[in-house]
């Protein structure tokens, strides 16, 4: 049976996360989870963002379903680095996917696009880079500060995450493309690079392409349809799949898995929005990115054919409605279930 | 009398250079300039890219008026590195600007903007950060390989970028909007933001925001009218252009300056575009990007009215094409600098 540790969090994540679980409950059938109040209000309370106790039952599950977290009674960044990325690190979540579609419904502000246009999965780096914490600051405070920041790479790191993309690619339509800054870069480039031509050469069916990143986001914007699957670093992934999310309609809709595919510990899935604590408690958020990021978790353990029950509900759903359609929480999740357990009975 | 260094560079750099100098012949009469042949010809030749005696001579005039460099013969990053990073460094160009304006006439990936709808200047930082090198490779080419890369900041270097931007938000429309990744790169980011909040001090009549940089690059594609001044560091700045250059048609039309505000050193103007090796001896290339990197120059040796003059005829010039229009790349310098002179006898 699946142990899904679950974490609604804050705000909006409370409500958007039920309606997940409504969905997991008929795509998963039967599956265990445990649910941990982690967020502001523990952060308010006691001071702590992830007990080692807490830590310690989460490694014990087979997967991780998160909300949202964040709230402004707290200092920006203590929950973010002392829950999410800290997960990331803790559990060796080195591959932090984020698929990007454009689903009927959904409305691009992008002119020229149709839903299907668009259809790519980043495959970001999530356990180095810039994201290690290293660096430092000296004299703080006066006119003499200065501050560093170090982007830590390994050949171990990125080509585990760079042979993950390549084995996505060719569950996908064959073309690859590596997103670095090499000729600025050009240490942590040269591995990337030299490690992502290496691994290539195993490949021989899957097209390559290594583009800077800055003509990357560029092109995310203006031809967004050449890209099936972009590798990149952290820091780069972080940036990417923002413009992604805005190309496809808005974080609102967008899903992602912080995976660890080797499976050793938990990945978290989770939607790629926010609290949004303007419009928490009205029942009025989008379930939609918290349904989708349970398709991510059913492909990771191994549910191929219910995570694309999922999808294809979550398809129906947006094609339903239209601009005037007002969201309301608890009936997507039930519309979105009841498509689900009939696609599967 | 002003001297400008002329470098047109490679491939289309050398045909859009000589339309700038049509229009600069008439907005900054009896300007003095001489041509430096740098780029791929010269490295391919002597292996050189900016000898020590050429970069002495820069240094003597007021301006540099660059059109592009690179060439397919070039290894990536050599010219790159070796004359505009060299540039900047060397001359203390710490304030790199890019207007960012939709043009009537001009097209937009966007759906729902008209032109006037997007008018913003990022001042990306251009001395500082990820862009000096430092940085190394341990083990290269093994299994054990580590690749550092080091971002480097001081309050010296971000205060005089930040005061510079402030001075732009005064003259514009009074909005600054501070972007890094203060949650993750609490380092930097907290050098950053804090040197950013003392100086807005200074700046009662200015309104100010911070934005994560992956929100900026979200919002530059959803939200791009609600953009002022922008200022961030060297990487984040280079992505942030790209995707600004992207929303309002592409980088053939982007201009550029790198600046030293201080004018101890000589500052770099040129058109964002690249050499575009394959159109380029065919007379097709679009010089507006070029031309609108001598308004960057005209303003920068304070010539404000000449600067608009070309700027106007820059937006007539485009408001007079549509997309049928075939691009004859001597006829639009000879059209602007018509034009430019009309306004300025
Ligand atoms: C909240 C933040 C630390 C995080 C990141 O930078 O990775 C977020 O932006 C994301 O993309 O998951
Ligand atoms: C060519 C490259 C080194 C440069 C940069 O990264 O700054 C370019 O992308 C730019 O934006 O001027």
């Amino acid at each position: 049976m699946s142990r899904i540790a679950v974490i609604p969090g804050d705000g909006i994540g409370q409500e958007v996360i039920a309606e997940a679980q409504k969905v997991l409950a008929v795509a998963l059938p039967g599956y265990e989870s445990t649910e941990y109040d982690l967020g502001a209000r523990l952060y308010n309370r006691t001071g702590e963002v992830l007990p080692e106790t807490v830590l310690s039952e989460l490694d014990e599950h087979d997967a991780i379903l998160l909300g949202a977290i964040g709230d402004p009674s707290v200092p920006p960044g203590v929950l973010e680095r002392g829950l999410l990325l800290k997960l990331r690190f803790e559990f060796d979540q080195y591959v932090n996917l984020r698929p990007s579609r454009l689903y009927p419904g959904a409305s691009s502000p992008l002119a020229d696009v149709k839903p299907g246009d668009i259809d790519f999965v980043v495959v970001r780096e999530g356990t180095e880079g810039l994201y290690t914490g290293a660096g430092g600051n000296l004299h703080t405070g006066s006119a003499a500060e200065i501050a560093t920041e170090e982007s830590l790479n390994t050949r171990y790191g990125t080509e585990r995450v760079i042979r993950d993309a390549f084995e996505r690619a060719k569950r996908r339509r064959g073309h690859l493309t590596l997103v670095h800054k090499t000729n600025v870069l050009v240490h942590a480039g040269g591995l990337w690079k030299r490690t992502f031509d290496e691994v290539a050469a195993e490949y021989p069916g899957i097209t390559t392409e290594y583009q800077h990143v800055d003509a990357a986001a560029m092109f995310l914007v203006n031809r967004p349809h050449t890209f099936d699957v972009i590798v990149t670093d952290n820091l780069f992934g972080d940036i990417l799949t923002d413009i992604a999310a805005a190309v496809t309609g808005g974080i609102g809709l967008a899903a992602t898995g912080s995976i660890n595919p080797d499976h050793t510990h938990p990945s978290t899935f989770e939607p790629v929005h926010g609290s949004a604590p303007d419009i928490a408690g009205q029942g009025i958020a989008d379930p939609v990115a918290a349904i989708s990021s349970t398709a991510l978790l059913l492909e990771h353990l191994n549910r191929p054919d219910a995570a694309a029950a999922v999808n294809a509900a979550v398809e129906r759903e947006l094609a339903g409605r239209d601009s005037g359609t007002k969201i309301r929480t608890g009936e997507v999740g039930d519309r979105v279930a009841a498509d689900v357990a009939g696609q599967l009975s």
